[in-house]
C-alpha cells in the first residue's frame, strides 16, 4: 500500500516519535503510536469497516506489528471518544497485553468497558476529564474539552522534553451545543502561547466549505414531523449520538408520545448515557418495546438502530416486513442520520421498502434531520489561527481529506514544509520544533472474520473477488496409479456458474483426450495433469461463455 | 418481486393496454409495451446495471416474456433517446426478430445502429423528428421535442381509439440549453386541449425540490478552472453527454489548448454527433490522443470517459497509474458528471488516487460542474399543469420517486385515484379516459453474463454472494466401492477460506470417523456419504471458527 517503504533510523534520544497506523487515507481505525525514551503511548485503538471488495469481512484493524514487540513499554492507551472507529479494536490490543492502562473521560470509558465485557475482559482504567492532567511515563498529558456527535469526547495534548503534540480526536466547534460543552479555544489559545510543535487535527469535513450547523437547529425539525404524524414515528439514527436522541425524547415528550428504544446497541448505550447523566431521561417518557404495543398509536415513537441500511439492524427489518412491528400507511419513518459513502444502496433500499408499505419516510435528502459531527473548513480556519502550531499532521480522512486540510493549515500561514501529508506506518521524528518523515513501516490490514484475527488474507479476498464474479468450477478425476488410465469421472461440479450442469457434456470428452495427450508425453504428475485439466476446461469455458470462471481441477490416483 | 401476480382478462376490442415491463422500482432498463388491436407497440428497450448483490453479472434486461411469442404482431420500437438504459437492450430483443423496426431521432438511431453493428445486425429504422407524425398498425403517433443530457430527445404522444397517451422518456425543461432546443411546452398544451388519458412521465428527480440548474451555468466554470490550470487538463464525463463535451472544447478553444478525445465510447460517439451536426467542433482543436504528447502540457485538455470509477475505464486506469498518460503534480482533473448512487466508493477512490499523484482534483463535490438531466419537481408542476392529464403513470425511478411524482400530480388537481402507481408487470388498461390496473404479470431479472443471456439465476446469485462472503471447502473422498472403505482422502481443498490449509489436519479424523459410523448404520449411498461429510465439516468449521462457507463434499466410489 505505502509508497515506498524504508526503516527509520534507532530513535535518537530526546526525539519524540509519532506514528499514525490507522485512519489515514481512511475512515476509520484510528491509531497512533507516540514513543519518547523507550516508552509508548497510544492515541486511540479503532476499528474501520470493509468495503465492498473485501467480501465476509467482519472488521478490520489497525497493523499492531510496530509494538506486537513492545508491548511492555506501553504506558497506556488514551481514548479521545466512544466511537467505533476509536474504540472498537481494543479488546484485540488487550488480547496481547491486557493490563494496558485505558485513559478516557466516564462516557468513553463506559462504552469501552461495555464492548469488554463480551470479551470478557476486565481493563485497567483511568477516568478523566477537561482541564486534568497526567503523567504517564516520560508523557504529560492534558485533557481538552471538544465537541462531537458523542457527549464527553476529549482532545489530548503530549507534553515531552522532545516536543509537544495537540491530538483533537474527533471534534467539530457548534457554539450552541445540547450540553453546553462546547470545544474550549480559551485551552487551544493558552495551548497555542505555551508551544504546539505537530498539531494531529481531524480532516473528515476538511474539503466542506463553510461551518458545520448546530445539531439543536434539528430538534424544531424532529417536534414538526412528529407533531403532523397521524400515526407511529420510527426514528433511527446512530445508537452512540446520545444528542440526537435526547432531541427525539425532548420532541417526542413535547407532543405527549412515549418512547421505546429499538436494537440491542442502542438499548445498552442510552442505558450507560441515562445513568452517567449524560441522557436526560424526561419522567414518564421511556417504555419498554414489549408494551410499546398497547398504546396508540398517535402516542408512541421508536427510536431504532439501521440508519445505515445494515441488513440484519431494526430498519432493514422492518423495510422487509421481518420484524414484529409491521410499518403501514400512516406511519413516519425518520432517518436522523447521515448517509457514509458506500452504504447508499442499502440506505435508499431501505426507504424504498418502507416507502412502499406506505410509510411516510423524512431524510436528510428532503428534511433538516442530520448535522455532521466534525468540523467544516471554516472551523478548521479557527483552530489554525487561535493554536499556531509549529507543525501540521493532517489525520483522520481519506487522502482528498488530508491534502484539504493541509491546504487550510497553508491558507493560515503554516509553512509548506511543515504540512505533513503522511499515510499509515510514515514514522515522524519530533525534536527542538522540527518534524521530520524519518521511515515508512509497511503495515497491512488486518482482518476479523468470525472467530479468526488476521488469518484472512489478500491472496483469500482475492479469490472471493473471483468466486463472486464468476463462482467455480470443479473437475474430479480419479485415475490408476499404475497406468494413469481414468478410471472415474471427469466428475463435475459448478456454484455461480450455472444451475444446468448437463452444460459441462461438451467438456467431458475434451478432458479425456488432453489427458490422453498428457498419458503420451508421459505426464503423470498430479500438479501437471492438474494443470492439463485446467488449461483445458478454461479455454472451453471462454470460448463457449466469453466467461471466467475459478477452475478447481482435481486428479487423484487410485 | 411484484406484490401480488394476477393474470390480466382478455383484451376486450376498443381497449389500450398499457404494459411497463421494465423502469418501474428502478433506474434502468426501461421498456413499456402497448397493445391496440392485436398489435403492438413498445416504446424505450434499455438495460440496467447490475448492483453489488448481483456479482459478475454484465447487465440486467427487462424479461421479454409478455412479447416473446407475439413477436410478429409487434409495429415497432419507438426509442425516446439514446441513452444505454433506453436503447441498450434493443440488440437483445432484435435477435429474437431481427426486422422489427425501430423509429427514433436520427441521433438516437445513429447511436443505437453502432451498437447493433457491434452485434452484427442490420436494422430496420425509420427516423423521425419533432412535430412529425407516423401511422404504426393501430397507433398514430406524434413526435414531440424534449430537452435532456443528450441531445434529439423526443416524447411520443400514442393516439388509439382506445385512448391517448404521452410518454416522456426522460426529460428536463433547461429553458437556455445549448442548441436552443427545448421542451416543447407549446406541443404539450395543444396536446393537452385535444385530451391525453394517459401520461407516463419520467420520476427520476420527482423527489428534487425546485428547478434542474441550466447546462449552460457550467460552461464559464469549466472556462475558469482551465484558465487557471498550469499543466494538462484531464475532463471526464459520459460519453453520450454531447452538450457538455461540446462546453469543454468551447472552453479549451477559449484558453487556446487542443483536445483529444480518449476511450473507445467518447470517440465513437464524438465521431457520430459531430458527422451529425450536434457537436460543433471549433477549427483546429480535436487531435489524435496519440499526437497530443507532442503538444506543451498548458495546451492539451483530455476528454475521458470513466467518470463513474468503472474499473477498466481511461480515468481509473490513470489513477492506478496503468495509462499511458501518467498523471501528476499540477495537472487538474474536472469530474464533470453526476454521482450515480452506488458508484461512490469507486469514484472516491479514483479520487482520492489522482490526488495522491498530485492532480488538483475538480468534482461536482467542491465545484458547479454538473448539472442533472432530469426534470425537477418545479419543472414536473408546469408539465402537469399545462398538460392537465386525466391519468397519470409516474415511471423511470425507484419506488419513492414514483411516490414523489404521484404527490405532484395530485398537488396540481389529479384525482388520487388517477395516478397510478405501478410496478413492472402492471398491466392497465384504458378505455373511454378510464386507467385501470387489470393485471400484475410476473417477470424477473433477465441476466447477461459473458455471451449467455438469461442463464444466471437468483439461485447462481446467492451461490455467488455465498462464495463472497465465505469462500468454499471442498471434500474428496474415494471410498471402494465393494467396501465403502475409505480408499484415497480426505483431500480438503479451500479457496477464499484461509491461505494455510493444515488447518484442515484437525477435521480429517473427524471425517473418518463420521463416515466410519455411517458404514456400521449400513449408509452407502453417494449423496448420503456426502451429506455426513457436509455436517461433520460444516459443524467444526462453525465451531472453531464462527463462519459459514459453503462447503462441497464429493464421495467417489472406484
Amino acid at each position: 500500500m505505502p509508497s515506498t517503504v524504508f526503516a527509520p533510523a534507532e530513535l535518537r534520544e530526546g526525539t519524540l516519535r509519532v506514528t499514525p497506523i490507522g485512519g489515514l487515507g481512511e475512515i476509520g481505525r484510528n491509531m497512533t503510536i507516540f514513543e519518547y525514551a523507550g516508552k509508548i503511548l497510544i492515541v486511540d485503538c479503532g476499528v474501520l469497516f470493509p468495503e465492498v471488495d473485501q467480501p465476509g469481512v467482519d472488521l478490520i484493524l489497525p497493523d499492531f506489528s510496530p509494538i506486537r514487540d513492545r508491548l511492555d513499554d506501553v504506558v497506556g492507551v488514551v481514548l479521545t471518544h466512544g466511537h467505533e472507529d476509536h474504540i472498537g479494536a481494543v479488546p484485540y490490543l488487550l488480547r496481547l497485553r491486557q493490563d494496558i492502562p485505558l485513559i478516557g473521560s466516564s462516557l468513553t470509558l463506559a462504552l469501552v468497558e461495555a464492548k469488554l465485557k463480551e470479551h470478557r475482559i476486565q481493563p485497567y482504567s483511568l477516568t478523566v476529564s477537561e482541564g486534568q492532567t497526567e503523567k504517564l511515563g516520560p508523557f504529560e498529558l492534558e485533557f481538552v474539552a471538544v465537541n462531537h456527535s458523542i457527549p464527553d469526547a476529549l482532545a489530548v495534548f503530549i507534553a515531552t522534553p522532545g516536543g509537544t503534540v495537540l491530538h483533537t480526536g474527533d471534534f467539530k466547534m457548534d457554539q450552541l451545543p445540547l450540553d453546553n460543552r462546547i470545544t474550549d479555544l480559551r485551552a487551544f489559545a493558552r495551548l497555542g502561547e505555551r508551544g504546539v510543535d505537530l498539531f494531529l487535527v481531524d480532516s473528515t469535513n476538511a474539503d466542506v466549505p463553510g461551518f458545520t450547523a448546530l445539531e439543536r437547529s434539528i430538534g424544531p425539525v424532529l417536534d414538526s414531523v412528529i407533531a403532523r404524524a397521524p400515526r407511529r414515528v420510527i426514528v433511527a439514527s446512530f445508537s452512540s449520538h446520545v444528542h440526537r436522541v435526547q432531541q427525539v425524547l425532548d420532541a417526542a415528550h413535547a407532543n405527549g408520545r412515549r418512547v421505546a428504544l429499538l436494537g440491542r446497541s442502542m438499548v445498552r448505550n442510552m442505558t450507560i448515557a441515562a445513568e452517567l447523566g449524560y441522557l436526560k431521561v424526561p419522567e414518564n417518557v421511556l417504555i419498554d418495546y414489549k408494551k410499546a404495543k398497547d398504546i396508540p398509536d398517535d402516542k408512541i415513537v421508536y427510536m431504532s438502530t439501521g440508519s445505515q441500511g445494515e441488513p440484519m439492524a431494526v430498519l432493514s427489518r422492518m423495510a422487509n416486513l421481518d420484524h414484529q412491528i409491521e410499518v403501514g400507511p400512516g406511519d413516519t419513518v425518520i432517518l436522523a442520520s447521515s448517509l457514509i459513502p458506500g452504504n447508499e444502496n442499502a440506505v435508499y433500499r431501505v426507504i424504498d421498502g418502507l416507502t412502499k408499505l406506505g410509510a411516510n419516510v423524512v431524510h436528510k435528502g428532503n428534511a433538516k434531520v442530520h448535522v455532521s459531527g466534525h468540523a467544516s473548513a471554516g472551523e478548521l480556519l479557527y483552530c489554525y489561527n487561535i493554536l499556531k502550531p509549529k507543525n501540521v499532521l493532517p489525520v483522520h480522512g481519506e487522502y482528498r481529506h488530508l491534502v484539504a486540510n493541509a491546504k487550510l493549515a497553508r491558507d493560515t500561514g503554516v509553512p509548506e514544509a511543515n504540512t505533513i501529508l503522511a499515510e499509515d506506518g510514515t514514522v515522524i521524528d519530533l525534536r527542538d520544533g522540527v518534524a521530520t518523515v524519518v521511515g515508512q513501516l509497511d503495515l497491512g490490514y488486518v482482518y476479523v472474520d468470525g472467530s479468526t484475527v488476521g488469518e484472512i488474507t489478500e491472496a483469500d479476498l482475492k479469490d472471493r473477488r473471483i468466486l463472486a464474479e464468476e463462482g467455480f468450477i470443479s473437475i474430479i478425476i480419479v485415475v490408476e496409479s499404475a497406468t494413469g488410465r481414468v478410471v472415474v469421472g471427469p466428475e463435475i461440479h459448478a456454484k455461480g456458474f450455472a444451475e444446468d450442469e448437463s452444460v459441462f457434456d461438451d467438456v467431458k470428452p475434451k478432458i479425456i483426450a488432453a489427458l490422453a495427450d498428457a498419458a503420451r508425453d508421459g505426464i503423470r504428475e498430479q500438479h501437471a495433469l492438474q494443470q492439463v485439466v485446467r488449461r483445458t476446461v478454461g479455454r472451453w469455458v471462454n470460448t463457449s461463455y466469453r466467461r471466467r470462471p475459478m477452475i478447481v481441477p482435481m486428479v487423484i490416483e487410485a
